[in-house]
């Protein structure tokens, strides 16, 4: 790393976080387990008073004018509803489109000026202090999402965090992949070398535009965010209309820090909206952006890309996440497992599985041969021994974020056999998982996503069959995450390989406390970009690279 | 760098070229000078008698059809025509586009499957290969590009080579920027770790496309070519119609190492074309493409990035670049380096100067006060003086590669007041500088491109107008280089910043045997991606990082 001016303000966050920044540096490579968050809800780790402290500034929130010091803001708006039925009624200041541009714009050459040092040094405190609010931000992400809250703690809290650190790591690699400065000497045989001093200027790619979704707002909206900052990009956070106050939460932290740093606040801006009002493609058809961060379906994703104009667009879209079933080890632990990943938030989840490959003959197990229907079966009684008490269902479950995903489970009972239908847990607006089983010979309602809590069991005519059904799947219509349970190796290689093809991580016989929906920071690359399922990894080179450009000059070296 | 099992014969090629490997990615990130393969055409460095041989080499060549063993083949095409005079009359193999896609595609996995360390031991000795025939390389340049042998020699043969290498050891940085497995290690508190073993396989983005231009086919061609090779996409290299035996030698070179270490030749494949029946369109058309690398016109760039579909486009495209003359300290040293500028190779060098700035005040010098039309005819004395010599003249200027360029030089006659009129060197389709002045008061022809040897003095208010125009074009329109003369620090320090948000790499008081038109490998980033010259930057981490992905397997670790 290079050497640092130390003496300022302006640096002292840099100094401040700078071992935060070296073992997020090294566990970026290492691709090992690691994170200075902690995920457990714990006073152990927030402190004695953190979980009161954290609902009572969450009530303090409910009912009032969201304050965002200094934000341009021409009207209040919020239309936010918890899935969860607590009534939150909290406004939020905006402005038009071109007000918010026109402020990010009159801010980017300060920001760009600003050293990387500098920049990356606000975001690590901006995350640091964004991990102490965690339970604040758990129940923000709670009745926006409609997460459960341990889910929404872990998921909008530190994972989140994680996901933010990752990316200003990855920037910064990559901002010290070369030397800012560097000395050319030409030999000319006889005669006296040429020598060149050179000097490399870090310059922002634009304005940056990043659009939320509505059940990951932070974890989601995080990388986008902080990678363009951390690039000097100003930054227009846009949030999905239903999923405000994680991400106002999040801005009003960073324009806090921007400002002790002796730097604008209009670094970071909130464009919060209404449904039916939403600003997005205002924002987008302005032209005024060079970077575009998006996380939704891929009707939109399409639109977004045609009027994109000249930026740069990373997305995570639509897709098909599979299990593939060929045989198995544990029958009962593969069971629980799948039944678990089939329940968290209710499969709204972008990893959360939907279709399940299983040879109509059946599979091999430790419990001695189980024909298709067995499969099916164990896993709907594990979903219902799972959630068989209605509290420990709904912290499972959560809610549903969006009431056109209860609309889509009732229309798919008509779709196939069902083998476990869905209910509610009795808190919130709830749906448990809609198990179907389709005669799988001709391609049907397994061939798009559907989102939320429905999961197809879809016979074939072999293991490889299976396979290669899940993969060509996801190599067509996208997938983020697929999941195999096999004894063979020959198959398990296979597999691996027709995944490989499909751009799609595979997790293979996960049986206990660890899940196919799960992705880690710093180990697991979220997003391969090789399938319709997205274009942006979470978190690599290509997610930062071209956030910035070199520029050079040039002169001869005076002797 | 990863252990490598070292036994096969594929391998040979990663293992003999190591150290050659490891220099590169050092000097990737010092940006010192560094180069294996000397620019200078002596037998000193390439053997006793290289200079023979590859003047025998080529000649064996005219007239002949290029072999090119088992490529397919429905057709001989060939067009070639040497603005040297000399007959070339060669043909070579083609095929319809689906023909070459199908090929392609055909090899496509056996290439992504061959380790990272295969690859690029096969293209490092290909490279090398290239470099042993420089001489003959050197030839094939000249009578395609018109460029004088010593130029097509070095820009040709050892900086083109250069540039591979430096894509080639980019990838290969990329590839290992994370590890390639890890043990993946969750502690549970008092309960048994999460121990997953994980697996990250690179998989290439697909089919790559390399369309080549006419003027600097292997140097603006390796970068894409060996980028796209080295992160384990196939490639079908499309040479612009009028110079095709550079890419083609290259391509016969590269299927020869391929051949040799067990993989199929068509990993690599020309497309050869006549002009006015150019296959290019037909092959972006076909989607079958992933990857597109282009040098070229910013009208053709904006047609290929509308049908590119789903490939991702790496452009070099039109732009003006400028001098800015606002005072020296050496006014020969700089009339002369300014004249060599504007006369190597005619000014059809992407990185030649077109417009130069004065204020109409004149400036400063060693010799006392210059006026504007003082400065444009030392300048133009110096042209005159350089190219006084017939042969000489020639030996700098080369030939015209496209008549085209003749035509615009003799409107151009018309635009300003002749400070110099073009002229010829006597040998080939040549033109030496015409110089113009313009009034400056209002935008004229110096707001476009006029490639060719033509440039345009421009009268400007002041030092810092001169500044600010010279930097607005190149935002504008798009800008590869940038020099800048000035006695005064502030000035400096201006032009830096107003250079550096336009985009453009500046080099500032050049005189002697540097000059702005040249960019070196390893050092100098080629095209910075933030104006409209062009997205692709020779070579930042952004040219190579999209080019693959990481797909991973995780495992539960069995106890």
């Amino acid at each position: 790393m290079p050497d640092t001016e130390c003496g300022g303000p302006m640096t002292n966050f840099y100094i401040r976080h700078h071992a935060l920044l070296t073992d997020a540096v090294s566990a970026l490579k290492s691709r090992e387990f690691w994170t200075p968050f902690p995920e457990i809800p714990s006073g152990r780790f927030y402190g004695e008073s953190a979980r009161e402290d954290g609902q009572a500034a969450f009530d303090r929130l409910i009912g009032h004018r969201f304050a965002l010091p200094d934000h341009p803001e021409t009207d209040r708006v919020g239309m936010e509803e918890s899935p969860w039925g607590l009534p939150l009624k909290i406004n939020y200041p905006t402005a038009d489109a071109s007000q918010l541009i026109e402020a990010s714009e009159a801010v980017a050459g300060e920001w760009a000026e600003a050293s990387p040092e500098v920049r990356v040094g606000v975001l690590l405190e901006a995350l640091v202090r964004l991990n102490a609010m965690s339970f604040l931000m758990g129940h923000a992400v709670m009745h926006t999402t409609g997460q459960a809250f341990p889910m929404a703690f872990q998921a909008g809290g530190p994972h989140s965090q994680d996901r933010g650190l990752e990316a200003v790591a990855a920037a910064w690699v990559e901002m010290n992949a070369t030397v800012r400065e560097a000395t050319w000497e030409k030999p000319q045989g006889k005669l006296a070398s040429i020598i060149l001093e050179k000097r490399w200027k870090l310059v922002p790619r634009g304005l940056a535009l990043a659009i939320g979704c509505n059940t990951f707002p932070t974890w989601n909206g995080y990388p986008g965010i902080f990678a363009s900052l951390a690039t000097g990009n100003t930054v227009i956070v846009k949030p999905h209309p239903a999923a405000i106050l994680p991400l106002a939460l999040t801005v009003r932290v960073l324009r806090e820090v921007l400002v002790e740093a002796e730097l604008p606040a209009d670094v970071v801006l909130l464009a919060a909206d209404e449904p039916g009002q939403e600003m997005t493609q205002e924002l987008v058809d302005s032209g005024a952006f060079s970077l575009i961060d998006y996380t939704g379906s891929s009707v939109f994703g399409a639109w977004l890309r045609k009027h994109a104009g000249k930026a740069q667009v990373y997305t995570e879209e639509t897709g098909v996440n599979s299990i593939t079933i060929t045989g198995c080890r544990d029958f009962k632990g593969m069971c629980n497992n799948i039944a678990f990943s089939l329940s968290l938030y209710s499969g709204q989840m972008c990893t959360s599985p939907q279709n399940i490959y299983i040879p109509s003959t059946g599979i091999d197990s430790d419990e001695g041969p189980k024909s298709f229907d067995d499969v099916a079966k164990g896993i709907a009684f594990a979903v219902d021994r799972l959630l068989s008490d209605g509290e420990r269902a709904s912290g499972i479950c959560g809610t549903i974020a969006n009431p056109a995903t209860l609309a889509r489970v009732a229309v798919s009972r008509g779709i196939g056999r069902i083998v476990r239908d869905s209910g509610e847990t009795g808190i919130g607006r709830s749906a448990t998982p809609l198990l179907l089983a389709l005669d799988g010979e001709e391609e049907g309602a397994e061939q798009e996503e559907c989102f939320g809590p429905v999961s197809f069991f879809i016979p074939c005519e072999s293991a490889s069959d299976a396979i290669a059904r899940a993969s060509s799947i996801a190599r067509q219509k996208g997938a983020i995450t697929a999941a195999l349970y096999a004894t063979d190796q020959d198959l398990i290689t296979e597999a691996e390989d027709a995944f490989a093809h499909a751009g799609v991580n595979l997790s293979v016989n996960l049986t206990g406390n660890i899940f196919v929906n799960q992705s880690a920071a710093f180990s697991d690359f979220h997003v391969t970009g090789a399938n319709p399922s997205g274009n942006a990894c979470l978190t690599d080179t290509a997610f930062v690279a071209s956030r910035f450009r070199r520029v050079m000059i040039r002169w001869p070296k005076v002797a």
